[in-house]
């Protein structure tokens, strides 16, 4: 339970549905709005193409770093840049928590990163537990490891009921990405 | 089928558990940062509280505007008020997709509106079969009524897995609003 740590809680964003990651978005600028500082860390994302890098330029406190490359990481053998990145990554919202540099830390895919093998369950949880005490931490992507589950305040399921790629219809700007 | 007039699609996010509003704010904030215009019209909320509302200030091309009331709607006996505020959101909507205006429209918590009968799902309907053919619509709320779920390109339902409010622990600035 987060709460034995303080008042900033543990979200899970997960499923193979929309939203995982425009929530946890959704939930940062909403509380940019109200003054508190987001930082997002996004593992395996490494393309400027994501029209939130743009919008939230204009927001004040509210930060995007990626760590990852454009490219799509191979489950199976990804390579040693993969794993350096993600290594990065999680050392960065190390560093943050330490230093206390963000009220809303969002760890976007890190539930893939882990899936992957690029960082272990364990050194998040590690970081999620040293948290001060009103730090609210999210973990995004699919497949969140038990773990998680377990440490999480509120767990939400994205569940696909319907999906656009069966027609053959592509990702598209500003709504994909 | 959405696609059957054109590339703009209809996304409902439904469900009991977090982030319908926050992923249809941050799709909103990923569209914005590509340049195209946003809208989102709330439904049975009008609460400056919201933090989303400060935040957007600070975007181009992303506007917020709510119809109703900070109190709840009594769904059994809703005032008129409620049911006046709601059709003036429809009507704004409506405006929107006639002149053109934006090229997402998100018709926050509309799926409530329809549950609660203060629209009914005939006229949401009419609304987004007459948008232009690249207007984005996004349908929010739990209780999506079936011709929803029917007319969609993607439906998502975000599903409570685990829940704080079990705890006693109550919504709180920045997070839930």
């Amino acid at each position: 339970m987060a709460s034995e740590k303080g008042l900033g809680m543990v979200h899970v964003y997960t499923g193979n549905g929309k939203g995982k990651t425009t929530a946890s978005i959704g939930l940062g600028l909403r509380a940019s709005g109200h003054g508190f500082r987001v930082l997002m860390i996004q593992f395996m994302k490494g393309d400027i193409k994501y029209g939130e890098l743009e919008a939230v330029k204009n927001i004040p406190n509210f930060e995007i770093i990626q760590f990852g490359r454009p490219d799509f990481v191979d489950k199976d053998n990804p390579a040693q840049i993969d794993i350096d990145l993600a290594r990065k990554g999680l050392e960065h919202a190390r560093t943050a928590v330490e230093k206390g540099i963000a009220d809303v830390l969002i760890l976007d895919e890190i539930n893939v990163a882990v899936e992957w093998k690029l960082v272990s369950a364990q050194e998040v949880l590690d970081i999620v537990k040293s948290r001060p005490k009103n730090m609210e931490i999210i973990l995004t992507g699919r497949y969140a490891p038990r773990e998680f589950i377990d440490i999480a305040d509120t767990v939400t399921e994205m569940k696909e009921v319907k999906h656009p790629y069966m027609k053959g219809i592509m990702a598209r700007k500003g709504v994909e990405y």
